[in-house]
């Protein structure tokens, strides 16, 4: 299935790259996707489709390709010189590095509508479906609720941790569960929690994985300390952050639904949540 | 109507500024939004759907709103440092100058997927429509077609002006007329030629009123000839721009459709023609 993901990346990049594209801008978009990261978001949308009963494929895929897109445009967005102004990213230059801040801002805001073009592109068929996918995904990448508004909190002077994230991470998470379920014709709501545990699972890990990252070095790599965002370790302590990576994960394994992929969805998540864990004492007890 | 516009623009950005919203980020969405520019493109789409025998309001207002919001986020980007580094719009600060540029990043952000709500809320009740509807407002903001697409190829070191100017501006004027028609239930193509004309002639009287404004001020303030821009006057001179922008405008106008209220859209596009020509010699030919 990873590797249909990528094709289908590829076959979207593609098509918005035709004439009359302008060639940087399209080289760009291509850079920001590809090689990826690990794909969770998407390959957990796919997962959710497979467990009920995946019925039409091109929409699912579709669906998982517009929240990938979606997250590699707030991570282009988010490297920004106005933002973290990351030099590096998956191991290569950030966008604005390898090509210039001007194509970085109009790379992001084309994945943005690309996101919406694709799902529309497969959805055109299936009429119904396509109107409540589109709501789920600009609810969660938009304002109030989605990724913007987490990210808008981050110009405040007082921010609350745990609603900060489950804008900023968790929302794209709770979309791909949801999208996964609506594109194959059932009930989103059932799936909500699953992904909204897993991105609050993703966070906590993240900000595990820097500060392992800075005990390491043995200098603060800590971005966040220094631009005063919400972070997990900060807030409870190592063995804090780890024992609330622990409960949650449990909570989103026990929150899926019953369904007839249940048993493949849970060792889905079981993997990416080894994957997920850096840190030693936590790996064991998964 | 242009009334109810102005409401429903109102009742999006309140919307989408509700709990949880950071209220900086809201405040920042609010601002590029009010108090507008003319409205033209809202105003023409409304225009066509009217002609259309408007049967759907909220459908046909929910485009409107999408496209002028598609515009206005536009306009928050390119004013950013790294395009036009403009101070001012509308007679007061840019989104970046009067917040900071995070926010307008994020306020450009917001505004694009904000538009796809507006649409997806008022369409869910019209399938058919709301696929056709978000098909074409993404083509028309996105790649290869789109604004940013033609955003784009300010980035490259050759550019051909006609094309520039399609999708950079005319674009969205297609839009505005195609999104007229489908949210009355019409087929849009036959109003495709109006919003490209209208497009063409805005950039060209734009073009000459950066031209005129110089020329009144005594100093260049013609930022396309500094940012190595296209421009209708650099190329054709004074006179060639108005004959190129009254070709355009009778071409407009003959290429309304047949319909119950063509009379009145053809006394839309006059009017809004009249208001697009601040130069002396073209208004007394008009």
């Amino acid at each position: 299935m990873k590797e249909k993901l990528e094709e289908a990346l590829k076959k979207a990049i593609k098509k918005a790259s035709r004439s009359p594209a302008p060639p940087k801008l399209a080289a760009a978009m291509d850079y920001a996707i590809f090689p990826g990261g690990a794909r969770v978001r998407p390959q957990l949308s796919l997962a959710v489709s497979n467990a009920c009963g995946l019925d039409n494929f091109d929409l699912s895929m579709a669906s998982a390709v517009s929240v990938e897109m979606m997250h590699c445009a707030s991570l282009v967005h988010d490297d920004l010189p106005a933002f973290d102004n990351a030099e590096v990213r998956r191991g290569k230059p950030t966008v604005h590095k390898a090509f210039d801040e001007p194509l970085a801002v109009l790379c992001g805001d084309s994945l943005i509508i690309l996101a919406i073009q694709v799902l529309t592109a497969n959805g055109l068929s299936a009429p119904e479906r396509l109107g409540k996918l589109i709501n789920v995904l600009t609810t969660s990448t938009g304002m109030p609720y989605g990724i913007c508004s987490g990210q808008g909190w981050e110009s405040e002077k007082t921010i609350d941790l745990s609603s900060y994230h489950k804008l900023k991470t968790a929302s794209l998470f709770v979309a791909a569960t949801k999208m996964g379920a609506i594109s194959a014709g059932e009930d989103p709501e059932p799936w909500a929690e699953l992904g909204q545990r897993i991105g609050e699972a993703f966070q906590v890990a993240d900000d595990l994985k820097d500060f392992s990252d800075s005990q390491k070095s043995g200098k603060s790599n800590n971005r966040d300390r220094e631009n005063e965002r919400p972070n997990a370790v900060l807030k409870l302590g190592e063995q804090g952050a780890i024992k609330r990576l622990q409960d949650i994960l449990a909570g989103a394994i026990a929150s899926i639904p019953s369904c007839p992929g249940e048993v493949e969805l849970i060792k889905i998540v079981r993997s990416q949540a080894e994957r997920l864990t850096p840190v030693e004492p936590l790996q064991k007890t998964l």
